[in-house]
């Protein structure tokens, strides 16, 4: 099938060669930063609207809620190739509200709009094995299926557009609280004397046993917080987290609290660290390291 | 061995029943509310002096810290009964600056102190699975391991006296924020008109997964608030956590932020709800049910 894949970034990337692998054809905008290995993999075409000319289906991969509007609506945009049947997948991570408004404006134009933002990071993106959270109508979820499963593991049709990007704000404010969780737990136990890889190792047996507990408390234990994922990636997130609950009519106290935490990183000079760095800005506040 | 237990409550009698079937002898001070089946399973004697004496080894599970105080130095209690030798172990999930006091009293009686908090609840000691975090020498550790093998599952040894107290009550931090995390990702998805309990299937693979969001997310889903593990006993944990925080200080903003949340559950009449309960309270501030 032919396939358009904008946003060839860290994670664009494996994702678009795993595509190719998976026997597509892969074609992709004109950029100078294009690599040799891109041109050779990919067909390159002139900009977002050749792309959604010659492509089925036009997958992006970008940063942020106005890099996906500019890439649909902006000048030479997938837009202004699109036509009736084609199908455009966001796996971007944004706006769950912007997300409705570009679903509507291009079912507008008679094609189809998925949200599928995923986590599992560049490891998850090269193996094939990222969580892909899916918000479509069953039709369009059939008919993706095949090139979800060539990028992904856990693939979840949560409900109509907009879903997907729901549950991806809520993994990222539940991602961020975890790691806020353990920071207090470790802070607390080693500022009173008890050795964290211990404490560690205790509960990992029990209830407060999670996926940050054994992965990231590893890395604040072992003092190792080159990302990963980047605190700033997680600013962002939370941000798009507030503002969809401020206009939602949602109170998200914990997650405001994480979000000043981040900004304390951010103030040490630490927007690049791993967010398990979070328990940095406790350590800052408690005059105490826990290793 | 004979084993003197004080503290025969939903936690205690099954632990002490566990360690009769592994053939110790226990013996329990009178009590007006003592069952015909504890009479016949355990030796009772006067009193918590005569338990002392009686026995090689006494552990205590009562509720609270002043509970453990009254119980060892009150009237009638096991410090009278101490001689070289004895150990005691207390299992009570208590401060861990006054667990550092009860243990230097004891060990100037020439008596040997563990304190062994532990977590699981009632399965966990009915069934003999407890996770039990433990403070005490390696040969004290050695001697209780028979006992503690008869009652748990998790069983480690984190540091000297205190450190079992403080790893508990990092376990509670990170259980009860993590149950705080999952409410707000709950509360926001579902609001965002997200059905949560697709939303917490697409989040299990990943990053998000922990045991609250197995356990805990399911209940709050399915609207099972009975207990489990009360609100009014997660307040006092956390009490313990905010003073002990104070005392070293550690600043622990999400936890007290959870503990005002815990609040806000009592005064809507949810002390004795299960902690996951807590979701109703950012229910209320968002005026929105998740089911």
């Amino acid at each position: 099938m032919k396939i358009g894949f904008i946003g060839l970034g860290i994670m664009g990337l494996p994702m678009a060669q795993n595509l190719a692998k998976g026997g597509h054809e892969v074609i992709v905008p004109e950029r100078a930063s294009l690599s040799a290995e891109s041109r050779a993999a990919f067909q390159v075409v002139a900009d977002g609207t050749a792309v959604a000319k010659a492509a089925e289906i036009i997958i992006l991969m970008v940063p942020d809620t106005p890099d996906v509007e500019r890439v649909l609506f902006g000048e030479n945009g997938v837009a202004a190739g699109l036509s009736k049947g084609k199908l455009v997948i966001d796996m971007s991570s944004i706006s769950p509200t912007a997300t409705k408004d570009f679903a509507a404006k291009v079912n507008a134009l008679g094609a189809d709009y998925i949200d599928a933002p995923v986590s599992g990071g560049e490891v998850g993106a090269k193996n094939a094995a990222l969580t892909i959270m899916i918000g479509a109508s069953q039709a369009a979820f059939d008919r993706a299926l095949p090139l979800f499963q060539l990028m992904g593991k856990n693939i979840t049709l949560v409900g109509e557009n907009g879903a997907g990007q729901v549950t991806k704000v809520a993994n990222q404010i539940i991602v961020a609280l975890n790691i806020e969780a353990v920071s207090e737990a470790l802070v607390f136990a080693s500022k009173a004397g008890a050795d964290p890889a211990k404490v560690r190792a205790a509960l990992m047996g029990g209830f407060a046993n999670s996926r940050i507990l054994e992965v990231h408390a590893e890395r604040m234990i072992n003092r190792t917080f080159n990302p990963g994922f980047r605190i700033e990636l997680h600013q962002k997130d939370l941000n798009l987290a507030l503002q969809s609950a401020k206009e939602l009519g949602v109170a998200l106290p914990n997650t405001a609290s994480a979000q000043q935490l981040f900004s304390a990183c951010a103030a040490m000079g630490g927007k690049g660290w791993d967010h398990s760095g979070l328990i940095q800005a406790l350590e800052k506040l408690a005059d105490h390291k826990i290793g």
